[in-house]
C-alpha cells in the first residue's frame, strides 16, 4: 500500500492525477437473487467500473455506491462516445450518472492522489439493480415474456441493492472491503452494507445521507413519482417499444429534484431573478420569462434524454422505504446499529436541506453511544445537497484521512 | 367607532363572534381594464363579499387580498351549499378559497371583535382579477368569441389585480381605505396598494408576503405550471367543454405548493414516516406507502375538484412577476417605497421558507430609511407559509393594536 510521494492539494485542479480512459463491464450474477418483496430476480447483470489495482490479498477494495440518477461510470475518461453535457460547477446532480458522458459522475474523488486514492486503493463502482445504465432493471427484458418488465420487474430495497452488490463482489472473488462509501442514496448503500454485513466492512463513508428520509423528502419523492404516474404516456409502465415515454411527467419529476438538491441562496446567486429578456417581460405564460424557469426547462428535457422513468420510480421508492431503525433495530437507531463493526465517517453540508445535518448527527449519537468509532463532519457550503458532488477539494482530506492517507 | 365591549381573548374560541351568513355578490365594471400587458379587459365582473356596516363618511373600509386559491368568500358561513371540506387546523392552504365550503377562509380574523373588527369596520372581500370564483379569469366567456378565453385572456400583473380592485370600489362609491391587508399573494396586493395609490391607502397589513418572491419561490411556481402545461389534457388551455381538464397535472402541481406552504418539520409532527399500513411494506410503487403519499394524493384530489388550471397559471405567473423595485423604483426598494404614504404592518413567520421572514425584513428596513411608519412582527410558528392561515389567535392583537382597536 504505497503511498504517492506526492501530497493532495486540496482545491488545486491537477495536483492529482486521473484513472484516465475506462470502460464499463458487465458480470451476470451465477444465482437468482432473493429480494424483501420475496421475489426471485434472475438473471442479473451488474454493470461496473474498476480503478486501481487489486492488491494480491484483496484487501484495498472500496466500493463506491451512486446516487438516484448515477451510473457505474463515477471515474475517468468514458470510451463510450461522450453525450452532450458539461461539468458547469453547478447543478451538479446533473452529472451524477450521466452515463456516455466523457467524465465520471465522482471523477473529483476517484484517482491517483484523490479522495478514494487508486495508488493505493482499488475501487469498484457499479450502477446498482433497478438502475438503467447496464445492471438489470425495469428496462431490462424479462425472461418469462421476452418483453421488458415495466411495472412487473420487483419492487426493491437498499438492501437488495447491497445484496445484489455482494452477489457482484462475491463472483469477483472480493469477500471484504476497506470501505464502501457514496452520498445520497449511495450513503444509504453504504450505511446498510455496515449493518448487514458487519464482518465484512472495514469502513464506511456516507456523505449527505441519512437513516431514514425525513417526511418532506418523502413527499418530494412522491411527488416526481405522481409526475411520471399521472403522464398518460406512462401507459401503465408499459412504454417500451410505443414509440411513447413519460417524458413530460419525468421532466417535471425532475425538476422538483433539481431544486432539492440546490439550497435557497444558490439559486439566488445563481440566477436572481433575472430576466430572459433583460428586464422586459413578455406576459407569457407558457415561455420561461425567468432564467432559473429556462434553467429548470433545460435539465428535465437533458435528464429524460438519459434516463428511464420507471428506473425513476423504482430508486426513488426504494429511497423512500429506507428506514435503519425501522428495519433492523424494531425502530430504534441505536438498536439497529448495535452490531456495526465498521469504522464510520459521516460528512453533512450545512445548506443541504433534503439531506440535512441533522440525520448525520442522530446516527453519530446512535453509533457513539453505542461505542463505535465514527468521525462527522459539518461542511459548511452553499450548494445544497449537491455539495457531495461539487466539494470534492474540502471533502478530499477528510477522507483520505479518514481512510489513513496522507490527509 | 365604538369598540366592542368586549376584548378579544386571543387563543380563546368564541370570544369573537361570526359575521354570520353571507351571500357572495357580483359587480361589473362599467369600463373596460386597461392592462400592464397593453391589452384592454371588457367585460369585468368582481365577485365580492362585504362584512360589516359602511360608515356614513365612508372611512372605514378594508379591503382584505386573498392568496393564489382563494376567493371572495373570505368571513361568515357562506349562503352556498357547503363542499366537502373541513377545518382540520392543519395545511390550511386548503382552505383558502375553498368556495362553496361553509366558512370563509379567514373567518377566524373578520368579524365582531376579531383582528378585522366588523363592529369597526366595513370589510370587503373580492376574488381577484382572473380568478375562478366569480370574477373574469380565463374561464370567463370572451365577447370577440362566444367562447371561454383560455389561453386568449391577457396575461395579468399584481398591479392589474389592483387597478380591478380600484374599478370595483369606485363603483361601490368608495373612494379611500382605512387598510389594505392580505396574505402571501394578498399581501402584494396590499403592498401595490401602497405604492401605486398612495393618497388613498391609510394603512396596508402584508402577511407572509414579499417585495419580490426570491428565485427558488419563482422555481416551485415555474414547476406547477409545467405540470399543468405538460398535461395533454390540458390541450393549449382550450380544455372547457371538451370533458377532459389538466386535473393530473394540476394536482401535481398543487401537491408542490403545497409542501411549499408547510414546513419540514411541521410534516414531520403530522406524518412522521407513518406507513399506510402499520408498519408493513406492500412493496408497491403506484399506490401510497405512506401517510404522507397519502396526503398528497388526497389534497391534490379536492383542489382539482374547486379550481381551474388557467386560472392556476395565471395567477402563478402573476405572482412570480411582482416585483416593486424592478416596477417601481428603477430596481431599488427604497426608491418604489418612497411615496408610500399608509402604515405598514408586515407580519412574517419563522417557519415559512416561501415567504421568509427576511424579505419582510428588506421591506421594513427599506420604509424605515425612509421614514416612513412601519411595524414588523415576527410570529414564531411551526406551519410554515400556512401560519398566515393557522395563527389566527397570535396576528389578531398584532393587527387589532395596528388598526387602533383594543389589541
Amino acid at each position: 500500500m504505497s503511498q504517492p510521494a506526492k501530497t493532495l492539494a486540496a482545491g488545486r485542479p491537477g495536483a492529482a492525477g486521473s484513472v484516465g480512459a475506462v470502460e464499463t463491464r458487465y458480470l451476470d450474477l451465477p444465482r437468482p437473487l432473493r429480494l424483501d418483496c420475496g421475489r426471485e430476480l434472475h438473471p442479473v447483470r451488474v454493470a461496473y467500473e474498476t480503478y486501481g489495482t487489486l492488491s494480491p490479498r484483496r484487501d484495498n477494495v472500496i466500493l463506491v455506491c451512486h446516487a438516484l440518477s448515477g451510473d457505474a461510470h463515477a471515474a475517468g475518461v468514458s470510451a463510450a462516445p461522450a453525450e452532450a453535457g458539461t461539468r458547469d460547477g453547478f447543478g451538479a446532480e446533473e452529472r451524477d450518472g450521466a452515463g456516455g458522458k466523457a467524465l465520471g459522475w465522482w471523477d473529483g474523488m476517484i484517482g491517483p492522489g484523490k479522495a478514494f486514492d487508486t495508488d493505493r486503493f482499488f475501487v469498484v463502482s457499479t450502477n446498482l439493480l433497478g438502475g438503467c445504465r447496464g445492471t438489470t432493471g425495469p428496462s431490462s427484458v424479462d425472461p418469462a415474456t421476452g418483453r421488458p418488465y415495466g411495472p412487473d420487474f420487483p419492487v426493491i430495497t437498499v438492501a437488495d441493492m447491497v445484496r445484489a452488490q455482494r452477489a457482484f463482489l462475491d463472483a469477483l472473488g472480493i469477500e471484504r472491503l476497506a470501505a464502501v462509501a457514496g452520498g445520497s442514496l449511495g450513503g444509504m448503500q453504504a450505511l446498510e452494507w455496515a449493518v448487514s454485513h458487519p464482518d465484512q466492512v472495514d469502513a464506511i463513508v456516507a456523505i449527505a445521507s441519512t437513516h431514514a428520509l425525513h417526511p418532506q423528502g418523502v413527499a418530494w419523492n412522491a411527488i416526481a413519482r405522481e409526475s411520471i404516474l399521472r403522464d398518460p404516456a406512462w401507459q401503465g409502465g408499459r412504454y417500451y417499444g410505443t414509440g411513447r415515454a413519460p417524458d413530460a411527467g419525468m421532466g417535471v419529476g425532475r425538476m422538483v429534484g433539481h431544486i432539492t438538491y440546490l439550497s435557497a441562496p444558490a439559486l439566488g446567486e445563481k440566477f436572481g431573478r433575472r430576466l430572459q429578456h433583460a428586464d422586459d417581460l413578455r406576459y407569457t405564460i407558457t415561455e420561461p420569462e425567468f432564467e432559473v424557469e429556462s434553467y429548470l426547462r433545460h435539465q428535465a428535457d437533458t435528464f429524460v434524454k438519459r434516463f428511464d422513468a420507471n428506473t425513476y420510480l423504482y430508486l426513488s421508492r426504494a429511497l423512500t422505504y429506507f428506514d435503519l431503525a425501522r428495519r433492523h433495530g424494531g425502530g430504534s437507531l441505536a438498536r439497529a446499529l448495535a452490531d456495526v463493526e465498521a469504522r464510520t465517517l459521516l460528512i453533512a453540508f450545512s445548506s443541504d436541506w433534503l439531506y440535512p445535518p441533522s440525520a448525520s448527527e442522530e446516527i453519530e449519537r446512535a453509533l457513539r453511544a453505542a461505542g463505535k468509532p465514527v468521525s462527522y463532519e459539518l461542511i459548511e457550503a452553499p450548494y445544497g445537497h449537491d455539495c457531495f458532488l461539487l466539494e470534492e477539494a474540502r471533502q478530499t482530506p477528510i477522507i483520505r484521512r479518514f481512510l489513513g492517507g496522507a490527509g
